[in-house]
């Protein structure tokens, strides 16, 4: 399943992980943080040889635990889907996707009493419900009336502080213009975002727009940056940290993408593992590093 | 109405325009374009003054168009709006709206039978209808299906060449998911835009999203930058030259934003006006032309 393995502290090294070099990466952690789409499955299949490989680890007493940006699942669902996919039983407590996260954040980030505007699905609701943070009910939204001037009058809840975008199919221009108004009130209103991923890859080369896209549209129209809660943003990880005992330097990141797990994995002077089995290939990696194009991941050494 | 002017041709200068120099400054001119939205109305009413000014210099035979990103109306609609509010008359041709340029440039664009899907309103469609240019009915649109894979397998129409991106109350996740479908098709598949405005200010300091925010999604989820047909690019300007005998020397580019009117006519070495009527204030030009921030208008000066 790994590919290629970076050590973060100066030493810029990458290479390929085989047989004793694999044997002596692995058993130097205690801890590996997974991502999940492209690592180990795509859709409702898991990828050839991943819950096996994970099934050893766990034997072998290593903590595992699954980092991942999808917000259109909750901790509980993760916990099932992995048992389903045969993967080793996990409790959703070692879960931290980024429904759960931003949840989190918002906990900690809103005075008592403070209500999000939700862009998502039912996973962002349930995690913020299970967090104990107010909220509108996320799902279809119509615009209040034929014209702009009505849309503009549509009531407001006097408690949202927050708005928060996540993954939401039924994203709309009516949800935009309400997402801007709650905005529009000022830095007294967060604006927070599970991701940036912009495209999900499906099987046979389709793709469909990912949470990025939506939040590139509410970032333009508010004139502001949101607060990214997944990865390669470092929050994702201190919300590993704050609940176990992570000794960094004995935690593996291993995920297939370079400018979101191995950026954080970095970031958080985690030894990185890219598997090759999803967004970035060998190919890319190998142009990348030679055309030194190395502000995402200046760790990369290829030999 | 108009409050500071500039000329180009290297002699920076910007000034406020009354009595003889105002005099002095429209004698020179044969054509003044004029944007419309915060410099001639705001929403259904005209601005005071407005209709009187351009009543005279029609009057003093000034050949007067009308150059607005606004893709919600038809060139009809706009004469018939101006007609409305007490403004001069003005026939279609005289009005280079962005739905219009938009439907000029797919016809000039795109071979012969090939069809644009579309982001936008019913005034967009009209004005393709118009130029010949086939194209997919806006409207409102649903996922065509519960799960990713099947919105990743909802029928795509072979003739596609283009997406035009226009203001699109309807716009939705679905419709993004569709565009990016066909964008993935590849440079053969035109990405087009009417505007980049990314707020449309109501009365009373409300403003709901504009179509610079649809743009972002899409160009976020299809990884490519839009060609934009209306200001600050002088695509609008050349459309305007094409059906007039237009002298740059001799044209008067009126508007209320400094970002768009005013670069544009810049650009295309025109006279500029800048009303200080809509979304620039004089506030934020002294502003702007104390921090040396002259990117946008080099051609500021204030005395």
């Amino acid at each position: 399943m790994a590919a290629a393995e970076a050590r973060p502290g100066g030493r810029r090294r990458c290479r390929r992980l085989e047989g004793e070099a694999a044997r002596a990466v692995l058993g130097a952690a205690d801890t590996l943080l997974f991502d999940c789409d492209g690592v180990l499955w795509r859709g409702e299949a898991a990828l050839g040889g991943a819950a096996a490989a994970l099934g050893r680890l766990a034997a072998a007493g290593k903590r595992l635990c699954y980092v991942t940006n999808n917000s259109s699942r909750t901790r509980q669902a993760y916990g099932e889907k992995l048992r389903r996919l045969g993967f080793p039983p996990a409790t959703p407590r070692h879960v931290f996707g980024s429904a759960y996260c931003a949840a989190r954040f918002l906990r900690q980030a809103l005075p008592p009493g403070a209500a999000a505007y939700v862009l998502g699905g039912p996973a962002l609701a349930a995690e913020l419900r299970e967090a104990g943070v107010p909220h509108l009910e996320p799902g279809p939204a119509a615009l209040p009336g034929p014209a702009p001037a009505d849309w503009a009058r549509a009531p407001l809840d006097p408690a949202v502080r927050a708005v928060l975008v996540g993954f939401d199919e039924h994203f709309s221009y009516a949800k935009l213009c309400q997402a801007l108004r709650y905005l529009l009130r000022g830095p007294d209103c967060l604006l927070v975002a599970t991701n940036r991923d912009h495209r999900l890859p499906l099987e046979g080369g389709a793709a469909i727009p990912g949470t990025g896209c939506l939040v590139k549209a509410v970032e333009t129209a508010a004139e502001r940056e949101a607060f990214i809660v997944g990865k390669p943003n470092r929050y994702m990880f201190d919300c590993v940290a704050s609940e176990f005992d992570i000794d960094p330097a004995r935690t593996i990141m291993v995920g297939d993408r370079l400018d979101t797990d191995i950026l954080m994995g970095n970031t958080c002077g985690l030894t990185t593992l890219l598997t090759l089995t999803g967004v970035t290939t060998l190919e890319e990696l190998e142009g990348l590093w030679k055309s030194q194009k190395t502000s995402h991941f200046s760790w990369v050494t290829w030999k």
